[in-house]
Parts: C-alpha cells; sequence; structure tokens
C-alpha cells in the first residue's frame, strides 16, 4: 500500500509540476489502485464562457488520466521511455457543471505484458485506452486514444 | 479594418478571459481576416515531462481556433446562443517542441449560409471545421470537430 501512496504522489506531482497545465487545471489523483487512475479537478480553473467546463480542458484530463496509466507501467519496470498520444476520438455527451473527475481502467493483464513485452523487443510499444470524463458517477465525455511508447536512445541518435 | 481590429480584441478577450486556460496557455490572436483565424501560443505554459507541447494543449488550442469561427458568425448575425463541440477526432503527428499556432479556415459561404439558415429556423445548426496546429508553417496536429449552437430560450425552459 506504501507503494501505490508514493506513486499517487509522484504520479500527481509529475501531472502538475512538468505538465504545468495540469498543475493550471488544480488536478490531484484521487485514487490509483489495481482498478486503476483516477484524477480530481475543480471546474473553476477549466470552465468556460458559459460557466460549464471548456471541452479542452475535459480532454486534457482525460489524456492525462489515460497517459498516467502507461506512465507507471514504464515507471515500474524501470524502462526509460517516451509516452505520446497518437490519433484520438473524443465524445461530449454532456455539459459539465461542476467539479469533475477522470478516470481511467487498467486493460487487462494480458494486454499489460504484451506491450511490455513489446517494448522491451522492439523498443516500442502503444497501449489502447478509454478514459471517462464523470460527474457524480456519470459520464459526461469519453475519450478513445492510442498511446505509444519509445525507448529512449542511448547513444545520441535522435529522432526528427 | 477597424471592426476586424475590434473583433480580434473582442475573441482574444473571450479566448483568455471567459475561458482562464485560454489564459493559463498565454493565447493571443495573431490574425482573423477573411482567410480564417489563428491563435499564437509560447510553449511554456503547455510544455510537458518531455519538454514539448502537451497533447491536451495541442487538443485545446485547436478547439479554441475552430470554436472562433461559428462564435463570431453568431455575434455578427446579433444571435444569443450557446455554442459546443461534438464529437471530434484529433491526429498528433509530430511533437511541438517550440512555440507553435492553432489556426482555422472559414467554411465556404454557402456553409456558413446554411448555418445561419438552420439556426434562426430551427434554433440549432451544426458546423463541422478543421482545426490545424501548426510550428513553422509544418502541421504538427489535425482536429475534426463538430460544433453545434444552440439558441439561447427566452421562456424559462431550460434543457437537462
Amino acid at each position: 500500500m506504501d507503494t501505490e501512496i508514493d506513486e499517487a504522489t509522484w504520479l500527481e506531482r509529475t501531472l502538475t509540476a512538468d505538465i504545468p497545465l495540469g498543475g493550471a487545471m488544480a488536478l490531484t489523483v484521487s485514487r490509483l489502485d489495481e482498478a486503476g487512475v483516477e484524477l480530481a479537478l475543480p471546474l473553476g480553473p477549466s470552465i468556460n464562457d458559459k460557466g460549464t467546463a471548456f471541452g479542452g480542458a475535459l480532454a486534457s484530463a482525460m489524456i492525462l488520466a489515460g497517459w498516467s496509466l502507461p506512465r507507471l507501467v514504464l515507471k515500474r519496470a524501470g524502462v526509460e521511455a517516451d509516452l505520446v498520444i497518437g490519433r484520438c476520438e473524443i465524445r461530449f455527451i454532456a455539459p459539465v457543471g461542476r467539479d469533475f473527475r477522470a478516470a481511467c481502467r487498467w486493460p487487462d493483464a494480458e494486454e499489460l505484458r504484451s506491450f511490455r513485452d513489446r517494448l522491451e523487443q522492439r523498443g516500442r510499444a502503444s497501449l489502447a485506452l478509454e478514459p471517462e470524463l464523470c460527474v457524480d458517477g456519470e459520464v459526461a465525455a469519453t475519450l478513445s486514444a492510442k498511446y505509444a511508447a519509445l525507448t529512449r536512445k542511448e547513444d545520441g541518435d535522435t529522432d526528427a
């Protein structure tokens, strides 16, 4: 359990200090366990001209919730890799008029094993995730995204 | 030309004050003319753990660039309507390692006329737009999005 608490602290720092927009959104890690990750965000910093949450803020929160899981996989495996989002689709289902949460469930064990194996063997691997945006337990938006991990090269080569 | 300057000022204020995340991203309206709108954003507030721009920031910039055009249509027509983004698809093409711009071209005159006509007749209408994210003129990400306008009701009725 101590490990999970430490991971949540580490993750929250990464999402708010290394990614300042997460800090501007006053994001916190409200849950990190065997089921998945959940981020909590106040409406205030993400509000729009209509008094509801700006679509870009909802997108950002879901992108970060999804990103958190493969990021933790890399950390647990001690692998130095860049992790980027590729093509994604967002559905905005209902306006968000109060504080909200972005959550993502872990993929099943076989998918995670395959992700780690491919990364080790080929230096790159991707994981498809489906983060959701919830208000009082109701889904207000969904994201379908593929996250790609690319092992950092140590020989000085750089990609364009 | 004075009108366009005033509109750009009004738009920038809307995108940064009414939508504080646009302010946190230090967004400015760098161009607004007959071709379309272009927003300029510094890398700093949008940076991620890899020193490139966070995907959510790129998504937010493109969502706002697209949103700006129907918002201006509504303003010019003197129509009070809420304007929201529906389903959208984002393609992240290349990492963004410096200041960037989000731009959207006006749809053709026929599409705009149809948007205004439907809104007047039915109280709701949508516009499909394709904002792009550019760095030094190279496209680094694209957004395909539908924006829906819904006339505000004056009789006290509210949608769920």
